[in-house]
């Protein structure tokens, strides 16, 4: 067998191994310690290590991202050697950073290949008209037009009251030279449409940044790509809670808000208030005015994008459970109250139906799947659990209606993953003793989802909650006891706490969490079922979303959250609906393809499904009734 | 020769008469007794009468509207028999009141076979929409979208925030039947896109007028016409003054106005203060609410235009003399500021240059020249004198910058055509004593234009001015004297005035009055030139503007204003601006002919044109310095 060179930066010389061996274990025949929490599954990406030359094949990139495989980034234990190579093992801070933080702005990639003239629909034109005199008495209007004909190809351009104001005043400040930004459905017909939305005195330098922004409007938080529209390039990344959270945890209860007199107006305000400071904050960052953007392409779920253009969203609480608007049009921030450049382009994504929203259309954009091989399962973990499956030729999507309890809400001592939160739980399978990590290593303040799922988890392995969910109240320890909302299981004392009083689970909170998870998997079954495949044919499954960032594959499927099938078919891929936002805006040909994935997408109502009934009430157990579905879990069981 | 049998209503019994007799030498035989103030040449309008059956050639309709002639009126004097016929002879205050006010706007006529169905933009669409249901969750837009394709045949129907906000309520509160008012470029086209511009609950009687508007910003006077767009029909018609004027007589200073600090934005409040006083007026009279109008058509002069929508006016005034814009592209209310509807389409009519501006454009269209086998020569006489000379083929124009002499202004004891101006004067040839009338019969207060322009007439007549304009003060009369403006002619003594004091005209005055008029005659020639034409080979004169429909033809003439021709040649038509944009408003077909008009009509700048200049030289006699020019005028003197 053929061998290969390996020189790992720390160790102190190269060593030789043959074709298929895995990087961890040359790395521990070169004498490099590479950190192994989950045992070499690559589950935990705490092994990762950089690739600074020579080839390496990745079986699995589980808790990596695009990014980070672009960047040479690969999990030592999911990585085997097929040539000579330089391998960098960073310090694991570096690497716990990486795990537990958004990546900066510059880490993102532009698509390869990616050329703003063909692909982006604003651009800058520098125009030089011809002056006015006696012997030319056209009008301004039509001298920036017969130039943008002359000088760009430009022969249907068309202009908007406010542009009328200014470009008289314009033209003769930059002494009849300027600067025009256009946009257009597309730049591929010479016959297009193009509209003038800003004007400028003068020829600006070419190297100015044009801005554009990409947002996804999240139930919980609102993240904000800034992009330099000329390059593809994003310069800043920012996020922040939306401020709607004040009036109602999830849609439903801001959707009640808004219907209330006045709500919707307040809704809307709380909203644009959250998207104008996260605006001023990028700009902040990246030497920009607001009123520089251009351009916005917009994410969201359906209830998130009524309540910012103040659209009625009644109807979507309500039986037959309807939008106002899936595909909304084209329109202006001035009119949305963006507090960007007034004549920009917003671009609202299409959504499916009234749970399906455009984080989900611009999600499977980010994806991939649409144009896949594979059968691909698209999930965005959450309060209504969107769920998409499908490959190339067909795409059938549902929403679980998981209710909020793996956002830490319906649990009693539930909390959002944010500081004092516990993150992860171990449970020792004699002592039924806890152990714990929280969030910013401070005392616990409560759970968040992935330490509920984790506890879950773990109690169900070691016998503290049954088949069924309810707590072993026979259990010899003092952490099962009778509470106030019956049975409990107490993971940290008083003394322990930030508040000083227990945390605690009990039986109602632990119904909670198997509903949840019995309908998102009962999603799953009904999908396959509809277009007759299993679940185990399933190529590869995506997790979007901010909270899939921080779930243990493992815990998920051995509460029968997540499917049981092999490690390497796993991905998470974060907020999927920013990345889909930021594709469509940079690129008009993969914002048609949000389009036609919202057309294509088969959208099934569970609520009037009798398979999802059925199926729920099966996934109603730990893992689920039927055991056949979840040998890993079975065989752990064992042990 | 045939003979015919001729009934005037007040007569007692028929007459016979012969192919070609005058009507009014009809009347006479029969024993009726008609005014003819002018002597029968068909200048005065006081001999109308109105045909109730029968047959009459019409030689002349000077003084007559389109609406007169339809409904039957004829001159007596300048109408022949041709059959037999029944003829109404209306009491001689009908026939005041029709000449010196405003017609009402039942007689305004549609145009023959006007079909709305084909001729309107703006359509009303009874939808019956498939209300959702667990099988079919389409959003409400979608659902929209489909009722007017499957049962309208719009393909592509397109929609605002506005309208998003409203549908979904609407349409359940019409319980899925809806009214929606839609426009389209054309509907010629199954694929035109059309915009939703309201929505209303269930299906309203067919019978609801659909309101627009039809509106003329002129510099002096606004004028109004409320339309029903599904019959056509004018519904009110209101003027008032221009708001404006408090800050500028002329077009000049309110530019100027305009361009000082925060100037543009009060010009812009003060003519929509005009029109949307309008709009409540026009309203309050036909049971309308302004917000159900949905359609505007503004036609008005370049500057008006521009002050109307906020785009700087400087450089209209300032050489080169070019508007921002003469295109201007449609809008909605609610951007521009009209208090109608604020969905309503406003379409701003196409200018030609910085003095010829929309309602020359609509003026042209109104007098039909741009399709008329006759040479045309239209004026719109007043402080820019814009002129169009033209036929089918051909269209040149030119703006004569008069200066406001005309309109009052200038003229130490001008005033506007309103109660207590001097509108007509005649001089005793022997004694050289005035005398006058008086608009609304009262005192004097100074004089209007047509005053200016007849006493002008009769002191170069009599002698009191000799040819150069000066006055003759050798005159043995005690109205010419010295005054502090130089000599002066007095018209009015104290006694008889208004304010007690006497009301003259001097030789500035009369300057002013040649420069003027000099000017619009030299226009004249110099597009008569442009075209290798003589002015007299012109087939008809068509005088628009309000201040046109007060002249005496035969004093213009005389003072050599107008083109010395025979009168049948000459029409006045009132406010054709006006006119035009409600010929606009009704009809997509004649409004895309004004575009055509626009595009069509060449511009010639007299500021830089030396023909201009030796025309305006040769202009400032009385009536011209080659006197063959004004063969009747000659003829006159000589009596």
């Amino acid at each position: 067998m053929a061998q290969h060179t390996v020189k790992f930066d720390i160790a102190e010389k190269p060593i030789h191994v043959p074709t298929g061996m895995l990087v961890s274990e040359a790395a521990a025949e070169a004498g490099v310690e590479i950190n192994q929490p989950c045992g070499g599954q690559g589950r935990c990406g705490r092994c990762a290590v950089r690739i600074s030359e020579g080839e390496i094949r990745r079986r699995s990139t589980l808790r990596l991202t695009v990014e980070d495989v672009a960047n040479g980034y690969a999990l030592a234990c999911q990585s085997v050697v097929e040539g000579n190579a330089v391998i960098e093992v960073p310090p694991q801070e570096k690497i716990e950073r990486r795990l537990t933080t958004d990546r900066t702005a510059a880490e993102v990639i532009v698509p390869e290949g990616y050329d703003p003239a063909r692909s982006q629909t604003i651009r800058r034109l520098y125009l030089t008209l011809t002056p006015p005199s006696m012997d030319d008495q056209t009008d301004d209007w039509s001298r920036l037009q017969t130039a943008a004909r002359k000088q760009a190809g430009v022969t249907d351009l068309k202009t908007s009251l406010t542009m009328l104001r200014r470009m008289g005043e314009v033209a003769r400040e930059g002494d009849w030279k300027v600067t025009a930004v256009l946009n257009a459905k597309t730049w591929d017909c010479p016959d297009c449409p193009a509209d003038l939305l800003e004007i400028y005195p003068g020829h600006i330098p070419e190297d100015t940044p044009l801005w554009g922004i990409a947002v996804d409007i999240g139930t919980t938080t609102v993240s904000l790509w800034l992009t330099d529209l000329l390059t593809g390039q994003v310069r800043a990344q920012v996020a922040e809670y939306n401020q709607q959270i004040a009036r109602g945890e999830d849609v439903i209860s801001r959707i009640i808000f808004a219907s209330k007199n006045g709500g919707d107006e307040k809704m809307r305000g709380l909203v644009l208030d959250t998207i104008n400071e996260l605006i001023e904050r990028a700009c902040d960052r990246s030497k920009a005015e607001p009123t520089e953007i251009i351009k916005a392409t917009i994410a969201g779920n359906s209830t998130m994008m009524h309540l910012l253009l103040g659209i009625p969203a009644a109807s979507i609480r309500l039986t037959p459970f309807v939008t106002v608007v899936n595909h909304i049009p084209s329109m202006s921030a001035g009119d949305v109250g963006l507090g960007i450049h007034p004549m920009a382009i917003v671009d609202c994504l299409p959504g499916v139906a009234s749970y399906v929203g455009a984080d989900i259309s611009a999600g499977v954009l980010a994806t991939g799947m649409d144009t896949a091989n594979k059968v691909t399962l698209f999930m965005d973990v959450g309060t209504n659990g969107e769920t998409v499956l499908g490959t190339s030729d067909w795409l059938v999507t549902c929403a679980c209606s998981a209710g909020p309890a793996f956002e830490g809400a319906g649990v009693l001592h539930g909390m959002r993953a944010t500081k004092g939160a516990i993150e992860e739980v171990w449970i020792n399978s004699k002592t039924y003793e806890p152990s714990f990590r929280v969030i910013g290593n401070v005392k616990p303040g409560g759970l968040c989802g992935s330490g509920l799922i984790s506890l879950l988890a773990e109690m169900f392995l070691t016998g503290v909650v049954d088949k069924g969910g309810s707590i072993n109240t026979k259990l010899a320890s003092p952490r099962v006891r009778e509470g106030d909302h019956g049975s409990e299981y107490v993971i940290g004392w008083g003394h322990e706490t930030q508040n000083g009083k227990d945390i605690v689970i009990t039986n109602v909170d632990i119904d909670n969490l198997l509903r949840a998870k019995a309908a998102i998997y009962a999603g799953f079954t009904v999908l396959a079922n509809s277009v007759g495949l299993s679940l185990e044919t399933v190529d590869q499954v995506l997790i979007g979303g901010s909270f899939g960032k921080y779930i243990n594959v493992e815990k998920a499927v051995q509460i029968g959250l997540l499917p049981d099938m092999p490690w390497e078919r796993f991905q998470f891929l974060g907020n999927t609906s920013v990345r889909g936002a930021y594709m469509a805006l940079i690129d008009h040909n993969l914002r048609r393809r949000i389009t036609e994935i919202a057309a294509r997408m088969t959208y099934i109502e569970l609520s009037a499904n009798n398979t999802f009934y059925d199926a729920f009430m099966s996934a109603l157990f730990l893992p689920h009734t039927d055991m056949k579905r979840f040998p890993s879990v079975a065989a752990a069981m064992e042990k």
